[in-house]
This record gives C-alpha cells, structure tokens and sequence, in this order.
C-alpha cells in the first residue's frame, strides 16, 4: 500500500441522454455499482436539476461514489474514492458503462494521501495508531 | 469555458487531529466553506467513523464538496467538483485550510468534461440545448 486513497475519476461519453436525466435510474445504478464493487452503503443523496442533469452521491465506508450528468452532452462524470483493497473500482466502471449505455469512457486514477509524503514507511502502521485503513461505520 | 466543470482535488497536511476528528467542526467547516465559496447548499451527509476519521459530502447546485480525514496522520483529502464561474474553489481551500489549521497542502485542479472531446467548439452552446451550464435546483 502507497496510498491511504485510490481516487478514480471516469468521463462516460455518448450515453443515452434519457438515462442520465433519469433520477431512479441513476440513483438504483450508482447503488448497485457500490454493491457490485464490494463496498458497504452508509447513505446516499441524489437531486435532479432543472432543466436536466443529475447530481448524487454515495456515501460508502470506503469513502464515496459521486456522479453529475449532461443528459444534453450525452456525458457523465464519475468519481469514486476508496481506501483498503475491498473496492474493485472496475466493477463500478463497467456496471455504469452498461447502465448508461456509455459508447466510450476515459478512467484517471491518482492516488490520495501517500504514504511517502505523510513521512510513513508503506510497510508500516504509525506509531500509535491502531485503527484499520479502511473506515469502519461508528 | 474549456470544459463542463473543474475537480479540485486538496491534501491537507499536518492538520490538528482533534479537528479532523470532530464531526461537528468538520461538518460545519465544510458548510461554511461552500457558503463563502458563493455556491447553493443543496443536501449534506456527514458520517464519524471507529476508531476515528470522518467521510462527507455537500451536494451543492454546482455539484459537489467531499472530504475523509484520517486524523492519525493528521490528513485530510478534500475534493471540490464546481461548474460554471460562480464558485471560488481557493475560496474552499483557504476556508478549510484555517479551520483544520493544515500546517501545508496540496491541490490539483482537472477539467472534467472537456468541450473539444465532447465534440463542442467552447464558444457556442450545442444544438437543442437552452439550459444552463451550472444546474440548477429542481
């Protein structure tokens, strides 16, 4: 482990504009994607946008899984933030590809939080420090 | 306008721990900052996690503001996604750099959806659509 986060950010280009300005559809996919994935659901919250668009987010205890929609461009924009090795982001990938019918997509990943900068050894816990990497729900 | 928005993303390092831990001080922080930002608070989810650290999101009218912190490395990764030219991510940035009292940070800004992919020339808006580029609440 490098990092305490893998943040992966996904553009999903030529979707079909109906689904992305669905907000069950949406909101059901980015669910099942996070359960797909692996990762435990703490709570969620998706608005629709006048005159299209969508915004929503996953709150996860490995962080999160947001979306924003351009129904009119055909577009999505996905972030997904995971800390531990449980979350399998390319299972969130190709679950929304398919929902939305994305013809193409674009993935970045940047890790969050390295260890290197925060002065720690990747092979060693801090001292004093006896928590997991991954959140637990208090 | 090169692309449908901008992803800020914030280290924070060397913060106060007890501030990274504190649910309330988080929660309002990040609220606070979205306010002097100049966006529109549409939603919010704040969790405490065992044995420590913090996940959140305000869902705001010009997409997000997420933060996780790991208060036993005195971190904190934040992540500011905005459209349109209302909101003043250095703004966020500062605002939180004081309340966690971040001793140093970094960021990174990536455009998300970026019209000459989407096929769009920057100056004109695509065919059929009227809407705004910033959404807005529906």
């Amino acid at each position: 482990m490098r990092s305490l986060g893998r943040h992966i950010l996904v553009e999903f280009y030529d979707c079909d504009p109906l689904a992305l300005d669905d907000l069950d559809l949406v909101e059901h996919s980015m669910k099942e994607a996070a359960i797909v994935a692996g990762s435990t659901i703490v709570d969620s919250v998706f608005r629709r946008f006048a005159p299209h668009g969508i915004s929503g987010v996953v709150v996860i205890a490995e962080s999160h899984l947001a979306i924003h929609t351009w129904p009119e461009y055909g577009y999505a924009a996905v972030d997904l933030f995971t800390c531990g090795e449980k979350v399998d982001p390319w299972a969130v990938h190709d679950h929304l590809q398919d929902a939305f019918r994305a013809g193409d997509s674009e993935c970045k990943e940047l890790p969050r939080g390295e260890l290197r900068v925060l002065g720690e050894d990747a092979c060693h816990k801090p001292a004093g420090s006896s928590g997991p990497l991954s959140h637990q729900v208090g």
